[in-house]
Order: structure tokens, then C-alpha cells, then sequence
């Protein structure tokens, strides 16, 4: 199996649950700590309740370990599972006091990335018939989450788009605009992000148009993005532009409202990325339980 | 009008933002920066795109003017308005760079504590018929957000659980078999948490059977959580232990899988609280748009 | 033995005592590298050197390990002890450099967690006929320390009043005042008051006057603090007060100049806690020595 | 009137005050925000109530300033005045809400730091005859409060010891003992310690004897630090060393256990410096109210 | 004029120089505190006491504010200027005592800044028949530094590579040994490597040998480095590989040693970009003084 | 062996380190993740590519374990050696990512270090004649690694002047002219410094000419440094003066712009100390490579 950038470094985990941690006061947990001997144990044990894809093992442990660095948990599913309701996920055994203190925030990561892994997997399955077409992520994420957002997209199947403003360069309507108002069109914008930007970024425009799309391919744009288009618009405009030598490497992007239900066409326009930003912004949580028992 | 604890005070916003800005790497924002000139200045309208319940305004004013202090943020409506597709919120003006680069944080927040307010709106709305029945939020809120989620549930009409696992003592299941397995029952768990906890704390217990909820309210609980009962079971435990002395000042809150669709049957068995964890956990994103013009 | 709530968290101890160790730039020790060799071990013996009551010895385990993680430190008394001048406390073993480059920050936070404990013992210790009666600690803590205060507190055998602004509701005359001055009067803030915060929160009153002690009582104020009244008014208004069916669960707490020469009486006047700011705000620190052998 | 490195930076001030509002949860004030409308407010004076030599102002009006900007202090008498009791030293104005979540934190840093320089003034106004002699400070101050205790005591009238391990050598007998466990005598080792140091240092020398005294000023010692001694002893060893050639420059620190009894003989026996630890680690808060009006 | 990527934002110097002056404890300056009165105000004039390129005046501007919000500081020449010896650059004016314990930090700052720009001016203008080579810099630079020092090499003439390990792709050689030795080519290599990262990013392949370099564009590859080669060699690749349609927007980077005696050559040799690591890790102060006068 | 201060504490380097990871982005190292497996390892050589002295093995160390803490570095040859160009250094072995991720902070540290320290044994060993006669660093030091580089001047033979603005007192031209400003002379603000300092502080004053030297130390300074001077002016200065009684414990350093070709005659001058800014501001990093081979 080939290297897949899957699972986020440690410490990024540790600083996402650090910080939940200490919102919730889980160190101050009057509550447990005045009915719980720091002596007794027990053992948890994490089940889907409904079908989902699995996502964010790794942020329950940490919460559990924060509070105990000698709490076990032992992994019954990997990250990217498609679990059926029912299905143990993961045992953890420790000191009760950890457990119930950290479970709140182990539990509140977990479903939320599953949840997004869950909705990425849903949109991806409908593209079994277009294996070149990416489903990808947008910057749409919760801030404060993105690392494991942009995670429990690729645990569902999808990929990622750029992480942040400083890894990729997407030239929007109103970039376009401001350079029309000092005189600038595209084929010299397009030069002059070129000449400043590292060498090592693509360019991509964004065309709300075929004639915008038409000019950005021939102005040098690596990539163009079809905003907001219907799938038969998309797919003269890229019929038209791949007649041109310069688009021979260009990339389409389509975007903007994609839905289950109008996936499929949009892949079938010929696209070669879809992004959707209800993967992250409007993906709800999945149902996980912690049963515990006391040693 | 009294106080009402509505909005959060800045320094708490400021956090916030600038964890999200930073995580966008908004000051290396390389298309912005190579497209438009420092001195280019613009106005953008902010716009609801659909019907919802607006909170979070603080959030967008504070991400522009992070970028660029001279910045200007009015505000047409305020937080907790029930906003009509197409209706304008905000207009902000200054320089296009900051208002680029601050653009996508300044949404995403806007839109996700617009997403809880408005749900908890049509949750609230089911219970006109039940002035004295507070819906309240739950802990399972986005990690890192909470105080921002909890300010736009009170947005949406709702009310607030506990902040943390310190400003409240919510007794649950594995608290009491915790206790039970040493051999402690309920009235002496909870004298021993009554003895140690600030005396500014109410005790809630979470009972899953009405007898459990009775031992609770002899027991000297001040909160019951009927959890995960159907509203003829809430009916007749409140019913019964009503009768009881000790049951007076009792409030009870009902709690698990609540929806738009049974809130109003909950309501009408007699509970004082409904706590609804998707207000939180599963709120889908508002969708509002920026339109830009430049000056 | 029943859970107590005593001991902080680790990480609690650690950002203490890290901040402590920065201050005294512990890791700039040129006194102590100049002088001993890096492999030179030693032994030290912590040691009270006046009767006392013991408390925080993890802040200087959590101190020499800082500067080494190796250093062991065996623990002679546990906290709470009340110790014999002369006892020895703890043993700790370990290069002399983390000894001696720690030693001063955990003496100053043992000493003084130590004092505190002290002074809590000694007020506790003249109520031994009104078990029933609590001294709690107050706010007046020493900025940065409160976690580790209210637990030295708890040491010494006292309990603790509600840990900061959000965890308690304690209305005082200057609230009382604000709501006045708009036309709200006691009935109508209790009741406003009770609407806004979670319901896991009590609400305290301060009273200065029998008036409105009784007041408070009627409008449903779940505690009375009683503010720098002699025992005689005390007890007049507790008695006159739990005539009415309202003050049967209402608890009172007398508040304000209470010294080791008056708590007995106040004690006798019938309250259920007394808060004495001079635990946290006024206790000397206790003197204890460390001697160091070098092996 | 010449510098006098009396006030910390702004800074300096902004870090601890913005440590403690944190600690009380300031931002978070159930009982004002629920009590106070936003728009109230009122006038704060600050009075001494009882004598006593005012420190800390500025941790005051940083407290006030960091809730609400636009408060506003007006000092009345400046840091180091020897205050009445009943003196206003303060008035401060602004929204109420900010004055009162503000107003614990506010007086718990003034109340401390001006008890550490009323202690200090006591025990400097005992050496009104020896001006040569200066009050000196130690390390024993409160983890985290360095800066500003120190500050405390140099407006009670003492001056300031080393700071931290860095800005000062003081040898003490661990660390002659660990030398002489190898075989490195006091020269030598003083020779050792000042080829490695900055020579911006001086070197001190903590000596328990008279031979031990006599030695470190014969091997170089700048400062010699007379521990635990009668003013007697002291007397006779500096005399009798101040015959030496070598003497000429040195001076000489008492210190160990010296009260407010014992002062005024340590000073006669002719030593340069007088430090007391108690000055920081036992002063009583002095007490000081904040008497709102509510415009 | 086009915008250029110039000037880091405010937050980026301010976050630098803060850690620098508290390295410096600037706000502890005991030399200023006792010398300077608070009250006395000075002009500060900056001048070049060398010829070379400026970078970095922002830094002296925060330094200086930092102490003292008051100080103004006016340029007189804009960074990226080639001053003469003896120029003048800037004037400030403020308290003494913030210009005084700032300057270190604020001439630490420019100089070393103003000593990178100066060393890519030396090297840009080498090149001057070669406008279309960029002298770029690595990621060879000061650890801590490098947003403000890929700053001072734009200041120079040159471009910047890419800023960190996330926004550009470059397979080197252990990254290809890596995959051989689990059975994976280059061209099979780059295609998983496309598969994974951002479709945004461009993929760079440092190659140490003509086949390797031909491999590389025949595999896909955005960019070939060519590393530590003669000019000659370099020559031969790049008029070998561009034959080839695939090569057709291959760009060639040269890197390895290079200096001013050789950079021409390698410009000649065909190239589109040389990176030089000595920009950043080796290049010498400048000299810059700061004459005060007092008002 | 005695004790010499050598190697900063761990937590030192771990601060740093960490500061340059993040700054790098390591965990988000987009080329590694998708080239390497998890499960591959590898072995590095660390070897110097010139002659050199060692300093900062510890940087790499660190940064290796922060990636992985598996990673094991085994040290061949101790900081402060005199490496011959391609001598092995150390050893690491571990987590191919974690060795690639980590690899340029790694080297980036240990290349200017160990520059550092190799331009101080150049200029120490120029003074083989002269023993008593310390090369001294400054507070030309780089933001942010001024601990770090302070140490490798040790590793280099040199000495350290003081770390920062508060443990030492440096009275220079400015501070003299603001005192005259106010009419008080050398006499009068020496003695005025004294009174405020820490009598653990030295006294050293910058003379720019003759009289000022022979001022300062009959006005009681401790150290006179001799700022950009000719050896015969500090010669004449320092025969001179060493002729009153005042001046017998009287340090003098040189200082300003003295370099290789001019260290010798310093010395020979007389003076004790010669301190030279280039040390850590104009060092060039010494070439040490990393040769990785895949198990």
C-alpha cells in the first residue's frame, strides 16, 4: 500500500483536544470527581448507532489519555471503516474519573468527523462511474478544526483542496475585478501573480462565464473553476476550451451547491474535481455511544 | 428591557477569530496579495440567502477589522433577527485586501452560529403554547466554539445548560453505578456530593426509570433529567412525584433524540427544560453571501 | 473512604509551577552551574519547622522534576497532616542542580499552600461542636494560585464557596442597587435572574439588613449571605426569618471580618457557613526547610 | 528628583491582571450580566480602610481599563504615599458592568501589594538612624507576582535583592559543600564561578561562621551574607574582617528571621543590607473598599 | 504600480520583535531605569554606515512603539532602497528611555535584515542579462525568522521558493530512495504524489543526473532541480530534455554552491530560476547606527 | 572537571526547536507524506562538509524526537570539538518521515551554531600568548536564539558578556548625556545607579576618550569599556589610570568593530576583556550534511 498523508501528527491532535479540554473544565468536573473514587476502573466501549464512516479514533484517545496518561484504548476499526450501526469501534479501559471526565469531548470529535466522513463517503459513492472525477473539500471548515476536518474527508473517500490562502492561489470574481479597475485584464494578471507568487503554486481562476473560462485557459491558468454552472454549460465550455492546445493540461473545477442529487450529472460534464462545502459546513454529527462498565 | 447575557464580550471574539484567521494563514494570503494593490478600497454587503435566524455579527466585524483595524462594519440588522432571504445584515467597507483575506473566516463563523440560531428558532416556535418550557443546549457543542454556539442558541430564543463540567452537577448512570458498586446508594451520593461541592451548585441527576427519578427527588436531587422517554412516561413519573413534598421546587428536564417533531408532545408532559443536542451538533450552515463592489 | 475533591490535576500543578520556575529563570541558574557538576547527586529532607498544617507537596515534587525528570521525591505525611515542628515531610533525590535550582520555588509554594491550610485548621478547629457549620474560602485568593488555594483550603478541613464569577451567583448590594435604580426590585430580579442563568445555579443574596434578608427569602433567593452583622442580629434574623414556609430550604452564611476570636459565636448564631477571606488573603507562610546532603 | 525604576511597564501589569480576570472567569459574570443592563454606569471610590503605604494602583486600572476600554481612573494620591484610614486614593468611572466583574481582581492585587509595602515601610521606619542601610527584598515572593512585590517593596521605602537566578550570584552552603565534595576549596571556587560568569555579576557569598566569612572575603567575595546570626556575631566578624586590605569594598548582608523587633540591633552591627523574606511571603492584605454610586 | 507581495503584515513583525525584547527583558533595563528619567525625550537618528540594500524598517518602528506607543518614527527612505554610506534612513522621536532599551532589538532586526537584502542585490544584479532567471531563496533560513527574511530577499530583487513544507512539492533524493525501495519509479511515484496533495500545488523533482532529469519530465514532473552541477552539465540536460513535448513548461531551478564568481554562468546555462541558500544562512550584518540626540 | 555552564536545559532547546518546526510547517510536509510509508526507516549521517567546531547537537536531537520520539541520535563526537571536514558527527536513526520532516530545522540550527562557535575559536586561538584575556560575546545576537548562540560562543573558547538588559548595568554615552541634560555628572549617577541596583550588579561604564575613562573609575565603576579604539589609545588610557587606587579591581574591555587582524594587539594593549558584535551577527554557517540511507 502506497504512503495516503491520512492521519494528522500527534501534537495536532493534542492541541485540537487540549484546547476542548479546557472549555469544558474537564478538570473540574465537580460532578465526578465528588461521586467517583480516583481508584476505580472500568471499561468503555464505543458503538456506532447508526451506519456511518468511521473518523477521528485518534481524538477520543488523546482526550482519554489527557486525563490519564494510563488509559488503554484499544482500536476495534480503523479511521475510513464503513461501520454499520451496531458495530463496536474501539474499547477503552482506565481510571472512571478519566473516562467520564474526557468523554463529553471525546465523543463530541468524534461524531463530528465521522459525520463529515460519513456525508464525504455519500457524495463520493456516486461517482463510482467517473473514477478520475476527485470529490474535494473547501476552506468551508470549522474554524479551529480544518487539519482534522480536511482528515475525515480523505477517511470518506474525498480529497483535499488547498489547506489554507498561503498553499494554493484560486483567483475569484472580485481579484478579477480589482484588476480591471486599474486597467489590468487577465492575460497580465495572470503574468503578474506568476511572476510573484513560489514557483512551486498553481494558478486557478475562477469563471462564472465561458468567455471568462475561454480567456483564463488562454491567459495560462493551471486550473479554472466553474462556478455555480449547470451541468450542460459545464461541459460546452469544456468542450469548447479542450480544443485549444493550451488546455491540454488544465484542470476543471466545478463548484458551488453541488448536492447529492446533482453529482453524478456534474461529474458526467466532464469535470475533473467537484468541491463541496457542505462537507464540512453543514455535515451533521453521527450517533456514537460510550457504554460503560465498572471493573 | 433587562439584561439578557446576550453577547459575549470581546476579548472572547478576538480569541476566536484569530485562531480561525491564523489557521486560514489569512496574512499569507498570496492570490489577494498579488491581484490587488494595498491602496484599493471597497464595500461589501452582507447578505442572507435564505431564511434564518442571524447571530454572530461580532464575529465577521471582528475577523475584517483583525486584518486591517481601519475597517468599518455597520450593522443593519442585529443578532437575533429573524432575517428574510435577500435582506442585507451588514455593509463593510475598507481596503479590498483585508476585506479578501478576512472573508471566508468572517463567513464561516456567520454562517454556523446562524445555523444554530435559526434551529433553535423552529425548535422554540413549536412551543408557544408552553411559555413556562425552556429549550436549552447541551455540551455538545463544536470544540472550541462553545461560548459563541451557547450565545446563538439564547439568539434563537433558547436557553442555556451549563456552561462546563464546573457550574453544574449533573449526576448520570455510570456516577451512580460508580457509587453503587462501593455500596453508596442515591440519598448517600448525594449528601456526599451536597458536602463537597460549592453550595452555589443545584444537583441534577439524569433517571432513566420513574423509579430512579423517585429515589432521586426523595433523595434531595433539586433537578431531574428524564432521559430518553417517551412523553406518556414523563407524564406519569412527573405526575406521581409531584405529589411528594420534597418534589416541590424539582424542575424537570427532558432529554434525548428530541425533534422538531415530538418537542411539542415533550413540552406538553410537564417538563420545566428540553435540552436538544442537535441545536449544537448538528445545525446545517446558513448560507450568506458577500457582494463586493469596488470603489 | 468517599471521594473528596482534594487533589488538583496534574496539569494544574505544571502551569503553576512552570510559571513560577520562568519567573525565578530557574533554567539561568548562574550561581548553582558554576558551582556544582552536572553529575553530582544529593538528598534533601523537607522538614516543618513550626506546627502546621501540610499542604502542596506536589508543587515541589512538580518543581524538581521540572528541572529533572528523574529526581524522585518520596512523601513522607500526606497533605491535610497536621504536623509537629521538626517532622520531616518528604524526601527528594536527585542531581543537586535540579534540587538546588528548584528549591526556592518549591518552598515559596509549599510554604505558603501550607499557611493557608493553617489558618483554615485553626478557625475549623474552634467549631468542633457545630459540625454542621462549613468555613468556606472566599475570592480573595492570590491572583494565579486560586486552584491551589482552594484546594489547601480543603487541606486544612475547610470547603469552598463557589470557584469564580460563573460558577455561583451571589447578588450584591451594588446589583441590588443597578436593578433599583431602573425600578426592578427584589422580587423581579430574583426572577429575572433565575430566567437568564442555567438552572444548575443557585442564587445568593447578600443582605445587610434584616429587612432584606427577609426580603430575599420571600422572593426565593436560595442562600443568605449575611454581611458583617454580630451574632446577635445574625441569630435574630435566621430565627424571625425560618418561621416563614419560603426559608425552609434557604441556607445562611455569615460573611465579613469573622476572626479565630469571633467564629464560635457566630457559629451559635445559627448560620450554615462562614467565609473568611483571611484564609487566602492574610495566612503567613508556614516555614519549612529543606537540608541537603550531598551523596 | 532622579530616576528610580519604581513602576513596572504597562505590560508588565496587563500580563498578571489579564492572568487573574482569566482565573475568575471575569468574561463570564453570571450575576452582573444578569443584574446590570450594558448601558448602566456608575462611580467607583477607592478608600484605605485603614492606615497604610498605598502599591498598586495601576493593577487597578488595568483591571478596570481591560473589561471595558473607556473606563476611566483618576488617582487621587500616587503609589508609596503613607496612607489614612479613610483617604480616598482613587475614583474610578465607567459601565457598571465592567467596574463590578472587574472589582475583586482590582483589590485582591491592590489590597496585597500594599500590604507588602506597608511592611516594608514598618520595618524601614525602624532604621531611621542608619541611612547607610538598606531594606532588602528576597526571592520569597508570590509565584507569578515577582515583578510587582518587588515593585511593592521599593514603594514601602526597602530596595530590591537579585531578581531572579540569573541577575545575581549568591553561593550559598550547598553549593560550598558540593565544591568541597570533589576537593574544591572556597578560592578555587570562587575563581571558578567568576572566570564563568558575566563579569557584570558581583559574587556573594552566604557564610555561617566567622572563619567561613573571613575566608570568602580573603578568596574575593564582593558581598558576604551573614545568615542567622546575633547582631553580636555579626558585630565581631565585621569588624574584625574589615581589617583586611581585601574588606575594603566588601559588604555585607544579614539575613535569616529579622523582625520588626530585631531590626533596628542587625543595623548596628554595622552591615550594609537587611533582608527579610516575611516582607513578601507574610504580609496581611491591607484593607481597602470600593464604594459604588450608580449615576 | 502592481502589487508585489511586499511587506509582511503588522502582526507577523510585531510577534517577532516582542519575542526579541523579551529575550532582551527590555522591560527590565536596569541601566536606562537608573540613568534616564521618565520624562526625558530624545531624536533618534538611523544611518547606514555601510553601502547595502535596506529591509526591515518595520521592525525598528515596532520595537520602538513597543516600549513607548508614543514613539513616531519617520522613514526616510523605503525598504528595498540601495543607501550609500552615511545616509540617513529614518527619525525617531520619543521618551529616552524607550528608544534606549529598544535599540538593540530594533538595529539586530534591521541589520541582519538589511544584510540579506544586501547579498540578493549582489547577486540579482549579476544577472542583469538575464531578466527572465530569478534568484530565489531556501529554506536554509534563521529559525524563527523567515517570514520577515523571505521579506528582505524581495527587498533584494529576488523571488521567493516556497515558504514551508505544505506549500510546495519537492521530491529529493531520499524521498525517490524511499519509494525504490519498496518497488515504486519515479513516473509511478509522481502519479501517487499528484494523487494526494492539492491539486494546487505543482510538483518539483530535484535531479542529480541527466536521466534522472529526463525521467522526471517524462514522468510528469512541474519543475526539475538541478542539483550541484556544473553549467555545463546543466546546459547539456535542459537542451536534451526541451526537445522532448513534455518538457515544453518544464522549469529548470539550479541549486547547489552557488556564489557570485559562478552565478552568471549558471544563467547562462538555461535556467529559469537559481536558488542560493547563502541569501539567507550567511550573509553578514550591516552596519547601522543610531545617533541620539536629547532634547 | 569543574562545572562551565555549558548546555542550555532542555526545555531551552525544545522551545526553539518547536518554534522552527511550526514555522516550517513540518507536520504538514506534504512531499514526505506522500513518498514515504509510516513503517520505513532509515540511518542518517550527520557529517561536517568543512572544518569547524561543533556546536548545537542538541538542536538536532531535538527536533528529530519532536517528529518521532522513537528517533535515536547518537553523538560521535561531543560539542566544542574542532571537526576536520568530513568527520561523522552523529548518528540518527528512526522513522524516515520523521527524519525528513525535521531534517532542514535540524541542520539549519546546527549549521549557525556551529558557525558561530567556529568564527570564536578563530578569534580565541589568535590569543594563545594572552590567557587572562577573554573574547566576549554581545547582545548582537539573533531574536530569538540568543540562549542557544551564547552557548556556542562557549563552545568556541569565548566567554559570555551579560544575556540581557537586566543582568548587567552598561552606563553608555546616551545614559551619561541624559544625566548632564539634567546637570548631574559621572560622580553623581554612578552613585545614583548604585543606590537603585541590586547590589549583586556590577557597574560598567562606555568612555569614548581618556578623561571619561579616568573619570569613571575615580567615580567608582567596576569595568571601563574602551569603545573604538586604537591599541595605543587603550594602552596610554589603561597604564594610566591602573595608576590610581581606585582603578586596581578595574576591568577593561574593548570593543567595536575588532576583527581577526586586529584581536592580537587588543589584548596586547592590556585589556581584560575584548567583546566583538561579528561573533553572532556576521557569522557564516558551516556546511554539515545529512546522509541518509534506507534500511
Amino acid at each position: 500500500m502506497e504512503p495516503d498523508l491520512k492521519e494528522p501528527s500527534l501534537h495536532i491532535w493534542q492541541q485540537i483536544v487540549q484546547t476542548a479540554l479546557r472549555e469544558d473544565r474537564s478538570e473540574y468536573d465537580v460532578t465526578t470527581q465528588s461521586t467517583v473514587l480516583k481508584e476505580q476502573v472500568g471499561t468503555g466501549v464505543l458503538k456506532f448507532k447508526q451506519n456511518g464512516t468511521l473518523a477521528g479514533m485518534r481524538a477520543a484517545e488523546t482526550a482519554f489519555k489527557y486525563m490519564d496518561p494510563g488509559t488503554l484504548m484499544s482500536k476495534v476499526l480503523p479511521d475510513g471503516t464503513q461501520v454499520e450501526n451496531g458495530s463496536t469501534i474501539a474499547i477503552v479501559e482506565g481510571t472512571l474519573q478519566a473516562i467520564l471526565s474526557a468523554e463529553r469531548v471525546a465523543l463530541n470529535l468524534l461524531q463530528r468527523l465521522s459525520g463529515v466522513a460519513t456525508l464525504t463517503t455519500e457524495m463520493v459513492s456516486q461517482l463510482s462511474q467517473y473514477p478520475n472525477v476527485s470529490v474535494v473539500d473547501t476552506r468551508k471548515t470549522t474554524p479551529g478544526l480544518r487539519s482534522l476536518e480536511r482528515y475525515a474527508v480523505r477517511c470518506g473517500g474525498g480529497s483535499n483542496h488547498r489547506d489554507n490562502l498561503q498553499d494554493g492561489v484560486l483567483i475569484k470574481d472580485n481579484h478579477i475585478a480589482a484588476a480591471q479597475k486599474r486597467g489590468v485584464g487577465i492575460s497580465e494578471l495572470i503574468a503578474n501573480v506568476r511572476r510573484q507568487i513560489p514557483h512551486t503554486l498553481q494558478i486557478e481562476i475562477e469563471a462564472d462565464s465561458p468567455e471568462l473560462a475561454e480567456q483564463a485557459v488562454l491567459a495560462g491558468a493551471d486550473i479554472v473553476m466553474l462556478d455555480n454552472m449547470t451541468p450542460d454549460t459545464m461541459e460546452k465550455i469544456i468542450r469548447s476550451v479542450r480544443k485549444s492546445k493550451q488546455a491540454e493540461h488544465v484542470m476543471f473545477e466545478a463548484s458551488g451547491g453541488i448536492t447529492n442529487a446533482t453529482i453524478e450529472a456534474v461529474a458526467a460534464a466532464g469535470v475533473d474535481l467537484i468541491s463541496v462545502g457542505a462537507l464540512t459546513h453543514s455535515a451533521a454529527a453521527i450517533d456514537i455511544g460510550l457504554d460503560i462498565s465498572i471493573n
